[in-house]
């Protein structure tokens, strides 16, 4: 296993899909896992044929969060852990904003049980498929470990009063209630959640890049502004969404009813 | 049609009922229809016999957002349209915002499709009433022009992934789904909108013009600050509210066990 | 009754249960019972044998919001009522910010009709468990009285229209509807939310102290924070709850697959 890469990256065309690789540890957020992740995230960030990225995992568990064993041998360093800690949550917190501002959108196919920093990483995403047997689980109030960087993530996705009960009690959270919440976006049959996420990421990807990065990056920018200036912030992106090629090329081919032909960049 | 005028004004009692009038353009929001509806938007601001509005539209859809043919025509300007892209968004964005702040209510009552500017019209209004047959979308990745602008709306009214979902994929949601995303208020059968906008523009004018107006000034006011400075600015709007008569006519009548009379101002 | 209090403390162990004690009164927010609860949330703020809050009333009301006798008394002032009002309102906005900020999790556990300031109490806690007799409303449209004070806690809970939708129409919202838009957490039969109520709390109780408040009190600062500086905080605080002692207890009891023991402190 120390040989096989923590994470896996298959193209396919111009979706990226990116593997969580360690079903033996449940995809646990160890070092190497998060070093791996924020590796593969600014390769794709970088690459400019790939117009849309999915999450998914390998094995039963989507990820368990962060690797205690790890967390726990460190406990022995001299600093009793803390410089330890402190980099690890950097990293992941690293690795989360990195899915957040990824230049592409990003959608988790999740099957599996995703735990702690493992339901913040699905939360981070832009879109979440989610399979029946998927739950969504923020249980650190069971170890004395508080899931508080993962709140970060889940309070920017459900209602206040769903991330504390899910945080408070540390229940596992079925698809369907996950989807209720605002967590998830489509609830597949089992086994279908990475199918669903590659249909729906195909679709992403069949769009003008240049708009879908625009799109993406604005609608972060605006939606942290107070109503005016995220209006005086969406405005400019949308003059200089129209002034690319590929609006006049998509308005043009819709007002003449034909597909249009994006340019790639 | 260029002698109809573009949105019509019609008032029942304390209702206006603003009604979008390019059917034959799907209600697309051209230079003259923004014009015309911040004409009329502005008009109500300034009446003071308006406790309510309502907006509809006239035709099969609701608004189709953005004229496309127009945009296209500009761009044999000097500038490449950059200029007409300019000032459009800033018109349309005034628009939008002059709903969000107007002194009385407004009510979006839809029948048929609410596209892109459409849809962001639509999430821009206090209260949104669907028909069954209504429909909401932001299909702008659709023709490589992102819904960055409509995105301001929509990030406002429902989870982040729902609005993800709208603006990645740009499908069609219908008045059902936009109600469970918390985008519609009510869904009635179709051809019902206004008249259930009605009823409930109706029940809204009742009561005092002076804590609609306090209310919804309030509530914007306070929803952008953090917790402690919402207190502080809503506990000083309750206290010019309960020194207003209205309130002292509200709950003496409430306590008398009679109906209240407002005062007009 | 003047010689009853008006707030009940009960404790069950780590748990305690505040019950507004003026059922007669409907557990109207009068200055006795704003200053009632703000001393036994100080009080309660301060004991660290406590774990876990319930909110929860005697008689068929939760409460009725502000006492309108109370208020309407006063306008005999000299100052017309002025001074009372904004003491008032400042007394009752702390009393709703000491339950948000309380280091403690509160659960409400809702039977009747919580209106107005009442609805506010229930929705500022961090979980709400409400009966299926149970209803919310925020009704000052009927009196003059815009509900903008309650629209603080509303909008902190619920999406912006089902917060608008309330605070325009003032209706009666059935627990279920409740449930949907994000302000209730679990409906259960009548006569059972304080037992619903008791059984979260007591497994919230059973945690870590420590865990539970960096947690909460991490929650609420992270949330009011852009994402970047959230997460920078959020992982201060992950890197003191890891170093606590209940961390590495709770930590070393899952991978030893042993029952967790708490300190206290």
């Amino acid at each position: 296993m120390p040989n096989t890469p923590a994470v896996l990256r298959a193209d396919e065309g111009a979706v990226a899909v990116l593997t969580l690789n360690r079903p033996a540890a449940r995809n646990s957020l160890s070092r190497v896992m998060i070093a791996a992740l924020q590796e593969t995230l600014d390769g794709i960030a970088a690459d400019d044929a790939i117009r849309c990225l999915i999450i998914t995992a390998e094995g039963p568990a989507f990820s368990a969060g962060h690797d205690l064993k790890e967390i726990t041998a460190h406990r022995a360093d001299p600093d009793g852990g803390r410089g330890f800690f402190a980099e690890t949550m950097q990293a992941c917190a690293a690795v989360m904003q990195s899915v957040v501002t990824l230049p592409q959108p990003v959608i988790a196919a999740v099957e599996g049980v995703a735990t702690a920093a493992g339901c913040q990483l699905a939360a981070s995403c832009d879109l979440v498929v989610a399979a029946e047997g998927a739950k969504f689980c923020t249980p650190g109030v069971d170890i004395g470990l508080f899931c508080t960087t993962p709140g970060v993530a889940l309070a920017r996705a459900v209602p206040r009063k769903a991330a504390m009960e899910m945080l408070l009690l540390g229940e596992m959270i079925p698809a369907a209630e996950a989807h209720r919440m605002g967590l998830v976006n489509r609830v597949v049959p089992r086994g279908q959640a990475l199918e669903e996420a590659l249909a729906l990421a195909r679709r992403v990807a069949a769009r003008s890049a240049v708009a879908l990065r625009m799109g993406k990056r604005g609608f972060n920018q605006q939606s942290a502004l107070p109503l005016a200036e995220a209006y005086a912030a969406a405005g400019t992106v949308m003059v200089e969404n129209l002034l690319a090629g590929d609006a006049a090329e998509g308005i043009g081919a819709f007002l003449g009813k034909r597909t249009p032909e994006w340019r790639h960049r």
